[in-house]
């Protein structure tokens, strides 16, 4: 094995919550077991690591995947996909429950499988439910479209982020037309106060995803009004699979999270064991 | 002015979110204006305060007035509601909008009117919103009606804590019913792993809710088999306004909130500052 | 010796730096020595414990008796006077420099003579140096006089807080002539945002100062201009010793501070050790 | 029940570990699970929970029933024995090793019992074993009979902490003995440099111990030289059980904890979970 | 855009505070607003982010260009000077006051012009004020000229540390004056206990300064008697543009600040939001 | 001297307690002293620093050289033993008492050499001590020999971590005797539950050991039926210097720590002062 590189990244996990009955279930996961395993593994090499909840999924969000758990980011200063940080003295616990409550194995798969943390974060895809999604990107986003000057005091911002996979045999023409027809498309609406964009590292883990986009609207409604109504107007590409925009598979091609400006947990600093209410 | 005493309080705030849209707003000012504010004019005599999450509203959540945004739990080492600490040197600050937001002051209000603190605890009621939920009680469960022995090792917990008013000439009898029927009711059903409760402390600040209790399901569809299915079994009382069980105004008499076990913030131990996602 | 009472106090010690070769050398007795030993003896039962660093004495601040170090407060659940307090398993660290730092002991006393934490706090007085000054007041301000709708949003305040001690004899009608004449002079001049009050409660510690103020400004020349200009209208009284209002003796009786709204350091909350810059 | 008091209180746990092969398994108990779970239930009415490492036994220690795992410290604002405060949401996980590790159930005993916290706290004593001990204290030192002038500056300190239960019928004159002739002996010896005790606060919970004594030296040579040499010279009194000095049953009429200064988790301030080394 | 490298970076900003009547609402700008801005944008990649205030200026000390409010210091991982660090979701809230007060703006200029974090690092120099100072140096200082073996058990230090800019076409011979000529001259100076040297990292943001130098004293009588008196004996250079040493033009080609050992607020650690005194 | 590099480490540093006389002091001076200096040392670029307390010595402990006080564990960003890096303002203040008790230094040294940091870490050898231990490795273990799946669910680890020096002229051999003999016959006991290995670094600090195993086991019995018992059949090599496995001089070329999986402080992120027991 070589030398270790500096290699700052950021990842992005989308976390579902396929059915309600599983909400306070996941969270306990991952706040009493998962936060503090992770922490052990990885602090020496990683500064931020922070859930963000998803704000409730607005209406026809199941068209734009919209995940209904949280966004867990991490920056990181090692590439943690290289084979030399895989060895590690103690595996994180992965009770396959909570890859069903977050929709990467079927609900009725049998019991007798117990996922590991690599196991887990390669869960989905071939067994009917989406691919697990942990999209690695440069830690500054690469193209600023819209909205530079904005500052907190223009108040707070309704977050629609989101992660594309163009289909096989159109990963070019696929991002020449999100850069070219779809964004500049939202950029002319008023309603779009902030635009950023970057690629997917997918020479990290070969993330499914190709390409991560996050704009900010006021609130709900004037998302749907630009991704629902006006964005009716942006033409449907020649490889597309679904009637209506984004025009491929919800979840599987398509993956949204709707988020508040902070941070519901930032790990590192502000952890302090689970702690139930009296 | 008399001399301070020691009068350990717990107290409950329930908070709505009316709409949607106001969501990632309330939370902007609940963490980026309110939490500090608070906690420079009270930390010197609170021991706890912490924000919960209220989980998603189950399918007839409306009929028991489920609150939408979060707990606000407090402990106090004083009364909070004594006239000697009403002298504070810096006031809190409460947009009107953050009024409309919890759904106390109806949206279309006329601006023009700034609610400080008193004034935002005091709202609702007599604007055909419901009033401002801020509940006392004593910092121990006064009864402990079922499930004593479950620790933590027993998994996490699908919380309902509910308030109730009983109607105007009903206060005693009403309550004999709850304890009565009611709270035996439920203490029988096989899905309810948890019941305690306690009689609000109405002396404080003459709140109109009259009753806490907390109960406990392994999630949303056990609390439904049990609050809406099995509950039809409870005679309706004379006094009752409803039709359906709990047989009171629903978010005027009846206030539910559903609470995973763990705090999303406890304040004064885990707040940094208004840190957004970069 | 009794059972211990719950006796809620906010207690006030002026700290002075005498000359400026000694304010390094007193913040790092502060920082290194000082705040870790106290936090051991009282944390238990000190609910705050904050150091707020003086702003730079204004012209014709001698006048006014400005103390230049800082202002350190305690907010204690037991009263720390109290014979059982005193009875601590270690003591604290108090060199005779420090106490020559702050100007309660002559700068050129013989050395010999090791304070403790006890002795620190009766020096000064009868060696001709003021007295050192620990005034301990309710936790709430008795009277709020003038704006109480002031909020963080109305902007940073400044800050004049002053301890006065009426002339033996004169107690009474000196505290008469400040409630009645002098803070309503000040109340009336629009350059003042806010006042409070309290009296010091002498019973705890016999302190020598009688009454505590507060008054904000937005800046040192709107200060002068009340306090200096405007408040020559105020008449002198018949007990006066000084020629010039405030009328009693700098230091000795009157004594203030010049303070921003933040903490310099929240020593319960925010200490991590002394921790030089590299 | 009635209104909750505020009742100060300092309660003193002594720990054991009656085999090395506990040891490890007994930490990861109090850090992974009862920490959190001890916070969860009185964080808001506790205002310190520490834990100090036991130092190694010295030569002689089994003479006075030296406890080898840790010494826990709690001041509490409500006496946790009363009847309110033992209605609590969660109970603790007390797994019957966790007892049979401290010593007081026997190693041997069959499993089928699981002890939650009342009765891991009233363990020991019938069976066999020396009972649990949890004593409660006021929060000063009620009697400082050497070294009141000791500071952080001269130096680190071997504190040997103990607690005595006089004999039945001799309670009395026990503590007669303890104070007139123990203590006196000790505060002789040049070697001890500090003395302070307090009775034992029987009131609260029934605790078997009647006196608790803190002395500290300069290391355990100098403690043998004392506490095995010189107090030969301390008279055997007519109701002593054994023949050596402290002249009681060790472990069941006398325990022992020597302890440096500082302590090894001040849990409420310096807990962030259970993260093991990588 | 390429990838991004492991660059180690230390940074100093010196803050001035031209007038006293601004000094609590720099204070309240830069705690309120700028802190938790900074570390939003920052955090994943700076290591350490701390403010030390300024000492009071010592006599003489305008001709040293001495700066009144405090040293902003960063430890970078990444240089945020690099293209791809300029691209931020949130932008700093930078009102053109917050640069009067500073005084890289002159206290006359009219209002319409809003500077954002990058206008305002440029602010000053070409208005008649002295340049926005950030100096970047290498994270260890190049040069350690006298007291090595210096611990913190040998006192509090009086930090002097200071920024050169030679005059444009003595940029060689400037350096070599000071290098040879000045520093050997203070080394000799027994007052002097410490001094470390390094150059500006010009090629970073093209920093006017060119030198950054750090010495100590007991205090600022022996820094007078150092850098007033005994300087007079360094022979003025050709290149002199002032007649008293340190013979440049001050604040604009020289810059100092008045230190104490310990920052004021290490903010990535301590700092918990802006919570103003009761 | 060269840009500083990004070189993520990993060091342990072994430190003994050669007697109880010693183990308060070694601690007060590590905590009060020694962990403050080097946070203010190495924060910025340093992103762990833990200490972990050594576990009592097993019988048979002396044969395998155990340390008795603590594993110092430190994750660097850059190399502390590069050129640039010595160049520190301050210090780090070492008595020479602190080099006694870790044994370093003979007990009867005569006074009059103050080891400061870099001659404390190079200190024994050549006086008959055993040299200062630290080590260099990687931030992830090389090799992962047993028990890969292990996870916190699978319970508490009794960690025996070593590091060996093999004989001058036999640095390679003795490896793959390790490798090839030693660790695979410890793989095949049933009791080692995990073996993890890495060579040391040796090119940093010219360390005299060479690797470096962690195994873990349930307890002190099954590491002596492992490492006592058992161990027996590993053949001794040719160039061994002592009669028992592991066949070379203890403490002099092995050393052993035992553990339990919890840090007792990670300082960074919990020292908050050093604040002894009331």
């Amino acid at each position: 094995m070589g030398e270790i590189q500096y290699q700052p990244l950021r990842s992005l996990i989308y976390v579902d919550c396929v059915k309600e009955e599983y909400r306070h279930k996941l969270q306990h996961w991952l706040y009493y077991y998962h936060v503090p395993e992770s922490m052990a593994k990885f602090e020496p090499w990683v500064t931020k690591y922070a859930f963000y909840n998803a704000l409730p999924m607005p209406p026809k969000g199941e068209q734009f995947g919209t995940y209904r758990m949280q966004l867990t980011e991490h920056y990181w200063m090692v590439n943690p996909m290289s084979e030399e940080s895989l060895v590690n003295s103690l595996n994180e616990y992965f009770p396959l429950d909570a890859m069903k409550w977050q929709g990467t194995i079927p609900d009725d798969d049998a019991e007798g499988f117990m996922a590991d943390g690599e196991a887990a974060r390669s869960s989905g895809g071939g067994n009917g439910c989406p691919p697990f999604i942990m999209a690695f990107l440069p830690i500054f986003w690469e193209e600023d479209l819209k909205g530079k000057g904005r500052t907190m005091q223009d108040g707070p911002n309704y977050r629609w982020q989101f992660l594309i996979s163009y289909p096989d045999g159109h990963k070019e023409d696929g991002d020449a037309w999100m850069r070219e027809e779809v964004l500049p498309a939202f950029a002319k609406m008023p309603q779009v106060t902030r635009i950023m964009t970057s690629k997917v590292k997918k020479e990290i883990n070969n993330c499914h995803m190709d390409r991560c986009v996050e704009m900010w609207f006021d609130g709900p409604a004037d998302w749907y009004e630009c991704a629902v109504n006006l964005a009716k107007d942006i033409a449907r590409p020649d490889w597309a699979v679904e009637e209506e925009f984004p025009y491929v598979k919800s979840r599987f091609q398509f993956a949204s999270l709707f988020l508040a400006d902070m941070p519901t947990s930032d790990n590192l600093r502000q952890y302090r064991g689970y702690l139930p209410m009296r």
